[in-house]
């Protein structure tokens, strides 16, 4: 995106055209990933017609698809050959660890797309135009496309959370995991303490999707599940610890607070909570990805929003939590935000 | 857009997130557009409950709307008011006389959007999955909305074209505009030199929005109309000058030769011809807009392109005409390409 707020070059209508046509940055992406086209430039030569033989595309397809790709900077173009861009090789390539190629499946899917098509009426109403309350819709099979795409994306923040989370802990512990969805975030604290037992929250067929995950890491014997919703079933407990990672900003201010109300009655004394959220500044235009993420939760959600740190801090007040602290996550449009009972 | 073949800042997969989300960007300035916000937030004072009044829209989605905006640049947000960044006074405002908010209708329009939803498959097959030979299909219906909505755009190239096409020329002289659509580039000429007949090609009802642009601007006993495809009526003549305006790029070259060929016999000994064309470098990557055209007639023609200098010589040389010269407009992503007979 662009850096806002009036940071501007010479003023022409380039930005405007930018933005009127930025959709088809969107479909040359999902569509070179559908295609392989990323797999195809990284195993070589790179020339439109090994791409367009390993793609089983057109040659006129291939080359302006991925001279496309080069403007957007996810190909490198040299004396006519393509070659992998940082970007791509480390995301885009299927062959990289840290490929981000699924996440596509879940940001493309028709369902989180359809809504911008009705932007000007959700503008007005001020909510989805999605049916029932769209995303956080009883039991909406989205998440569990979310739980089997999007974990690559979530990576880079499991190890840190684990650890803001444990803050050295290392005895044993009860962690319940809100929300779990790929479950990665609950997994890793059961990886970094031997000792903790994590039970994972969320809808059952979501819960099978990370109890796949606890199986590969290894600590499925002390990995619990909780299938229903987080507004409805009883937590037991009590826990030292609660995750509720990419949760809160799909609801209204007072859905919250009684949700966190209803946390802080599950904890044990001394215990902790611990957000990962979208956390824009003050201004609500900074940084950009977690400033933009209010739009997404527009489209998606009846009333969710991508709350500041003060209406965070707000919430977790009101429901009884204190000595708040944040932790931005480096390199990541996340933050940790954990507060105690 | 970035700025391409490798020049990336620091490693993070934030280039990923921004393009699969990018159509996100077109959707807020379409509604922003559709809900007349920019003309809100230039009548001030700026503030969410102002904006939403004239907009009959929600607090909320206005809030979220115009944040995103102030996160695309093209609003400026100071102490929670809203304010045009220099780029919405002059281009999005409806008040500006250089407001473009128009030409969101075109390229906005969903007959144009929708094969970007089956990329994957028109890179497979090389060509626009539209009905027949969608853009160029005979009296397609989205050339009258070209021609009523996107003169703002063109307008900045009406007269620097006007110039480099009459050299000075002030005798009598007749012109013919193929493809006139909204009319502009011949009546330029018609006003640069009050000696110069203008014939106006187009399909019929383009025609009728061009004659009304001649009207306007006084010069339409000057101005004949000649219905019907490029390819297929006699053009009469002869023409001391033939204008071929954002045409060539919708078909291949031996279309373009032929249709050269036919000009060329319709100009007077020593005529030339103008074509006003997004001519890439020939590493087709740069500059930006222009390279990124070719996406453009991939989705919405069968076998067009934007062509190279050097392609465009060829085709001209084959059809006979000689001394060319290429004459870039500032500030635009158009080049003006002369040819002598």
């Amino acid at each position: 995106m662009h850096p806002g707020n009036g940071a501007e070059g010479p003023l022409t209508p380039g930005l405007v055209f930018e933005m009127l046509q930025a959709y088809q940055r969107t479909a040359a992406l999902k569509a070179a990933i559908d295609l392989d086209v990323f797999r195809a430039v990284g195993e070589g030569p790179g020339d439109v017609a090994s791409i367009a033989r390993h793609c089983s595309a057109s040659a006129r397809g291939i080359r302006i698809l991925c001279d496309f790709l080069t403007i957007c900077g996810v190909l490198i173009k040299e004396d006519g050959y393509y070659r992998h861009s940082p970007t791509s090789a480390a995301f885009l390539d299927p062959r990289s660890s840290s490929s981000l190629a699924s996440i596509a499946q879940f940001l493309g899917n028709p369902a989180q797309r359809e809504p911008y098509d009705h932007l000007a009426e959700i503008v007005r109403t001020g909510r989805s135009v999605m049916p029932g309350d769209g995303n956080v819709e009883p039991e909406n099979p989205i998440w569990v496309q979310f739980a089997e795409t999007m974990a690559p994306m979530m990576a880079p923040m499991v190890g840190p959370l684990g650890a803001v989370v444990l803050e050295g802990h290392s005895g044993p512990m009860r962690v319940l995991d809100i929300a779990a969805g790929h479950g990665l975030f609950g997994i890793e604290i059961a990886k970094q303490n031997p000792q903790a037992r994590v039970t994972g929250l969320d809808w059952a067929p979501v819960l099978r999707v990370a109890l796949e995950n606890a199986r590969k890491a290894g600590v499925e014997d002390r990995y619990d599940m909780l299938p229903g919703s987080a507004f409805e079933v009883n937590f037991g407990g009590p826990y030292d610890a609660v995750l509720l990672t990419n949760f809160l900003h799909h609801f209204d201010e007072p859905t919250c607070v009684g949700l966190l109300k209803k946390i802080h009655k599950a904890l044990r004394r001394g215990g902790r909570v611990a957000t990962l959220e979208f956390v824009p500044n003050e201004d609500r235009i900074s940084p950009q990805m977690p400033a933009a993420f209010s739009m997404t939760m527009l489209t998606t959600t009846p009333a969710g929003d991508a709350y500041t740190l003060r209406e965070l801090t707000a919430m977790y007040n009101e429901a009884g939590f204190g000595g708040l602290t944040a932790h931005h996550i480096p390199m990541s449009p996340h933050t940790v935000v954990m507060g105690h009972s």
